[in-house]
């Protein structure tokens, strides 16, 4: 039992603790014993807490022989990445500049956790800034796909895709500002949620864009996920807070927005997105063309990045100075470009975003759910040059505000690809129940 | 009767045409009489299509003598603010430099009038370029209040207030950046809607800020209000699409933000609030304190008038070329202000606004509306110095994306008080309902 913890889910976490086969302390031995012996090459951690994750998880253990646990998420080993703040520990967002930076409190997403019992095993590594998507980290360094030696795990919650994927814990919380989230969820073939934004507490987090910016949390199962998403979504407003029905796939409409044909998949996750389509058609679902007509992928990803440099630069120079000290100078380097860019460009860029969120909620009307590709292309070797590309689908849910959800499916090659499911802001957990039916419905015929 | 007719409501008209003791070209000369006898003094209308309005209302009256009307718009007299296209009249926005502008199409939320038969009368005043709350336009004159002599209506939709209050259309059409449907509708006594950002369509109209503009209808009822609404408002997405049952208001909640207090409220219109509140609770509803934090309504409004500056220069100068001509002096110098201030400070204004959003979202999960008043005074003579707080409890509505409706109570004084519902986005329809029954709680008790 006790070498396969790391492969387990959380619901099954927990029912091995119900029935005593398992306890909170032996699962986080077993997980720190996994970080001991991998961690070294996967370099998915910036911080490892080890005795306070044994202290939790003796409290934890405590409660579960009492008969009396918090919830589903206690004695669950988590990770956090490192722009997320926990009391006591590092949160340097991957960067030098914040070496030092030891906050006092927990994030709320992070007491939300704890509250909930879940032991917090370490702080995750990322992109310097969260603005990246390879997780070659210069000063904590090259994080790594437990998939495939000297692979990218995707980013920039680079190590939150690693050691979920890794067992190296059990679930992690990202950031997703274009595809922060979901890039490293489709890279090492785990499941990942950028949530609406603004429906999972955001304070306490070392921001890039305050417009893009989300928490997601990060799981081996669809069921995982929405486990654990269920416990940081934020209440909704009342008239929409009604019961959602689990739902049937045969009465949902899924739509492809014929603007995909602009970005450039490999064949591979082409094929791998036809045979997701044709899994969801069936299972008695309808898959039909959407028109995105203002959504062009790559002056939208363009225009999103411009947005997040000029929101990160005006919080960086809000607290180092124009002179940014402590940061590297490819990270800088973008952090000054909106200045040179002026005013007209940024707002050119936030009309581009605006007029495409507008676009994408009037398709709503049409279909309950858009499906595409998570990443243009599988993990590539760190070695290779990076695809300009890898957030062409992934940020349209951040210019939408609304969730989507990255679930992985197998392709003709050796690395997964990821598929994505992206719903009307607000309807984070039909989006999420919406998953459990799909990777149920895939499960049985891919 | 026919002296009587501008005083009818939407379903008031809609029931003699049917009752036939009114006809569709009877009210389109009875109005067409008000607005030669009036609109002199009013100066509500830059252009008056009397022949087109004839014909259309000639076809209108075919279709109710043969039993056969499109519906309740058919054989309704209405305007438009001269920002919306009409095919083939001016389309000015107010400013010189539109003078000569005839479109050839008309704009969605035009054509979707004309297909429900309403007799279009012409087009309305407004603010230069939408930017401003008072009505006095330097090129098309000095708009009106129809309740006071050289009193104000408010702005921008300057003459869609006047035109509505002082019956020459039963219902008009404005747009709304951060007020410019509610100001003149509590200014002149009437009803106005600023729906859900993308919730009627906004193409076909010159723009100021694409971030915040909506197209909204004002009327002199709030079930008019519903009528002219409920034809001009997008299908929504499927998950919010579940009809909305008739509000009791015993089961509602509203809030009242506890940071109104730091808006300048006069008197009088603190008292009305203060009423406003008593009678929604003798109605049974509960009325309690919601808190804002993020929410500064003086910062808020001059961050939501930086970015409409920089959203309208970006359109202004891709026409015209950054020397402006054909502006005003005064319109100009607005639009040349955000590249002075540059890059930082207008990501500041975006993010102090997005801010606002979340905590706004937030605090609907506790209440099924917001209650403010919609200006902190009446109107006020145009000779007097224009105060710079008219947009401070309107702008939060636009900073939100979500609904508000105004409706007129009155005062102490001779003039009446708006007082704003504001829902969370996509609850425009539901929004509306609650409108209509607390009027009705209102008339009953005030």
């Amino acid at each position: 039992m006790q070498e396969d913890v790391h492969r387990l889910g959380l619901a099954e976490l927990k029912a091995a603790y119900a029935a005593r086969s398992l306890d909170p302390l032996a699962a986080t031995e077993a997980y720190l014993a996994r970080i001991a012996a991998e961690d070294a090459r996967l370099r998915s951690f910036i911080t490892v807490a080890a005795e306070a994750a044994r202290t939790a998880a003796e409290e934890s253990r405590r409660r579960w022989r009492a008969g009396r646990p918090l919830g589903p998420l206690d004695g669950i080993p988590v990770a956090v990445k490192d722009n997320i703040e926990v009391a006591g520990l590092p949160c340097t967002a991957g960067t030098t500049a914040f070496r030092d930076r030891i906050p006092a409190e927990d994030a709320p997403v992070v007491a939300r956790l704890r509250q909930a019992g879940a032991i917090l095993l370490g702080k995750l590594n990322m992109d310097e800034g969260a603005l990246g998507a390879t997780g070659d980290n210069p000063v904590y360094g090259r994080c790594m796909n437990p998939l495939m030696p000297d692979y990218t795990p995707g980013g920039s919650s680079s190590g939150a895709g690693a050691a979920v994927a890794g067992g190296l814990c059990a679930a992690a919380l990202g950031t997703d500002t274009m595809g922060s989230v979901r890039v490293p969820a489709a890279y090492c073939g785990v499941y990942g949620l950028k949530p609406t934004k603004g429906a999972i507490p955001g304070e306490g987090v070392v921001p890039l864009s305050f417009s893009l910016d989300c928490v997601g949390p990060l799981a081996r199962s669809a069921a995982g996920l929405e486990i654990i998403a269920s416990l940081l979504l934020e209440p909704l407003p009342r008239a929409f807070s009604t019961p959602v029905p689990s739902p049937s796939l045969s009465e949902l409409r899924f739509g492809v927005p014929c603007q995909l044909d602009e970005v450039e998949l490999t064949g591979e996750v082409r094929a791998a997105f036809n045979r997701f389509c044709d899994a969801l058609r069936d299972a008695g679902a309808t898959v039909a063309p959407v028109d995105l007509a203002s959504w062009h992928p790559g002056k939208a990803r363009r225009a999103g990045l411009l947005v997040s440099e000029a929101e990160g630069a005006a919080y960086y120079k809000a607290r180092f100075g124009a002179d940014l000290p402590g940061l590297s100078a490819a990270f800088a380097s973008m952090l000054r470009y909106p200045e040179k860019a002026g005013v007209m460009r940024l707002v050119a860029a936030y009309e581009t975003i605006e007029t495409i969120r507008l676009d994408c909620l009037r398709a709503f009307a049409d279909v309950d759910v858009l499906a595409l590709p998570t990443t243009p292309q599988t993990s590539f070797p760190h070695a290779s040059e990076t695809p300009l590309n890898q957030a062409d689908c992934t940020a349209l849910a951040n210019f939408v505000r609304g969730p989507a959800v990255s679930l992985p499916i197998p392709t003709e090659g050796a690395l997964p690809a990821g598929m994505q499911l992206m719903a009307p802001p607000g309807d984070d957990r039909r989006l999420l129940r919406i998953a459990v039916a799909v990777d149920r419905a895939l499960a049985a015929r891919l």
